[in-house]
């Protein structure tokens, strides 16, 4: 049963149902949703004459790994994927050995580093017609599943930064994918807490909130046959949207055919009402799935994978980056009640 | 033995020793040390007339907690201490209950957020004499022997945004301080690292490390007879500081006079490094200190406290969200050796 405190508090802090971390909600500091709009600087557009990534074969970036068109000509390529040039994990060096310095430990920065670019300079995801998002979800899959088979890779990370505030180097619309050999505690400790909720339950945690949130609907954004878009209960800034396969599923890279062209209207749909309702924000999106392993989906059977979009509304700062606590100035409930309006 | 691989790997994984995540030195990456000082932009001051700090009473912010002089005098104060007029954390609501929403939880935001300014509009803590840092620092510590005495209060933290990029929305120099009801897991992480350090190695891991640091000196940027500052072995960010007591010492408000004068003259010394280093960057402090508990040192005798320094080099982006790891564009080592000779 609710508790109704005599004095209205100034924030509410909520739990995340898998990592167990607490974000807080503070309405006291509450903003309304356009404000969200106002508060920030316009993105500026970077002139196509300098752009790496309009030839990006002249621009020495190497050859494409991947290129697909919207015709099947090669001429004509909407998604391109090519070697990162300034490379965060490349595949030289010693893969597994971990080194000991003095009381440390560390390992070569062993994987690869590839960058999904489209072709238009300036149109970005919130205006891909539906043929251009799902050819983008094809590429990320097409590059997990050829990734995955490196015996050094233990992680693939995709994500897509837009915006200079959101941390996006080069204006040209363009997404990342990560392969690194190791799996991170933070990515451990979702998984953990979907085991674990699994063990207790013997229910998926993630199938229990995409439930929840399609019966409650006062969260979900946006819903078609297979995927549904929603602002989770415990945010972790404002306006974030979390996307999930209605079906539960562990692995991103085993949906089929339909399933990328759903994901695709719901990554682009979700992405349209951000960028209408706040004006084209800086954001970034990634999918959390799970780790690679011989069978990434029977060993991590509790995992459901997903994408989770994060608008650059604020700056993290002290209390964020010292107490592992994030603030959200508006109540996940209102951010829905305006997305779902555009 | 350290491995040599044929093939320069473009980066190296370093393990945190405490809390297990994983750093990325991107030296393939790498920017000299002076390029982190014209990447970004200049610090703006704000009017002084706006300044809602500049005479907080006057500005409707409520009667100050605590005022420290230098002079001993209360008209010449250099530090007071206010409630936030804006807090994340209230006193209102109820303490320790949560309550079930679905499948989820929640709680009330109790707990409070105060401000500690300083009296200069324009000076900043790079710029304090000694006694100015000493006089934060005990007001620091002030707050937090009397905060702790609330019995909703699990964690305190300190912490302290410079500049507009790291999330300061007011340009009079301040501190924050945030008492709140829970212990995130992020930070008992950190406890557990520790903790299991010290049962299999009966050492505080934090006291291995600053024995380490200050044998090899490589990192170490600054020590006085009671504290150290280093660059951290697997930094989370490019110039990364963290100022240690030499001696064991798990909580951070059981500190006595002299400590407070060293540790400020730690602490102002190493912002003094990154300012003139890196031309006045923004950046985030913070300190880490065991939970409130009725016998802190002795419930959390494995933690050692410290202060941790994150100049904003770069942003956040998809990578650091979604796989939870964090890219340095220069080894720690080159860092401290820059820092040194300012």
């Amino acid at each position: 049963m609710p508790i109704k405190p005599k004095n209205k508090p100034v924030s509410e802090l909520r739990r995340d149902l898998v990592s167990g971390t607490w974000a807080v909600i503070a309405t006291g500091r509450a903003k309304r949703p356009k404000e969200f709009a106002k508060s920030r600087q316009e993105i500026e557009p970077a002139p196509i004459k300098d752009c790496p990534f309009e030839d990006s074969q002249k621009a020495g970036r190497g050859e494409p790994l991947l290129t697909l068109s919207k015709s099947g000509k090669i001429d004509d390529w909407w998604v391109q994927v090519i070697p990162n040039k300034f490379p965060a994990f490349g595949p030289a060096g010693t893969c597994e050995e971990t080194r000991e310095i003095g009381p440390y430990s560390a390992m070569d920065g062993i994987g690869f580093h590839e960058v999904v670019i489209t072709r238009d300079h300036h149109r970005h995801f919130a205006q891909f017609s539906q043929k251009e998002a799902e050819l983008v979800v094809e590429a990320y899959r097409s590059r997990y599943l050829s990734l995955m088979n490196d015996s050094c890779v233990r992680y693939i990370s995709i994500f897509h930064n837009h915006g200079r505030e959101a941390g996006a180097s080069i204006y040209h619309p363009h997404s990342q994918i990560i392969a690194i050999p190791v799996v991170d505690p933070d990515v451990s400790r979702s998984l953990l807490g979907s085991q674990n909720y699994f063990n207790q339950n013997k229910k998926c945690v993630h199938c229990v909130m995409v439930n929840f949130e399609r019966d409650q609907k006062t969260r979900v954004i946006f819903e078609n046959a297979l995927f549904v878009a929603f602002c989770p209960f415990a945010s972790r800034g404002a306006f974030e949207v979390r996307i999930f396969p209605k079906i539960h599923e562990p692995c991103f890279h085993q949906i089929d055919d339909e399933q990328v062209s759903h994901f695709a209207e719901a990554l682009r749909t979700a992405l349209k009402k951000i960028d209408k309702g706040l004006k084209n924000p800086p954001y970034n999106f990634f999918i959390h799935t799970a780790p690679v392993a011989v069978n990434s989906a029977k060993e991590y059977y509790h995992y459901h994978w997903h994408l989770e979009i994060l608008p650059k509304t604020s700056i993290w700062a002290g209390f964020e980056l010292g107490a592992g606590i994030e603030i959200s100035t508006i109540e996940p409930e209102k951010a829905a009640e305006y997305l779902k309006k555009f």
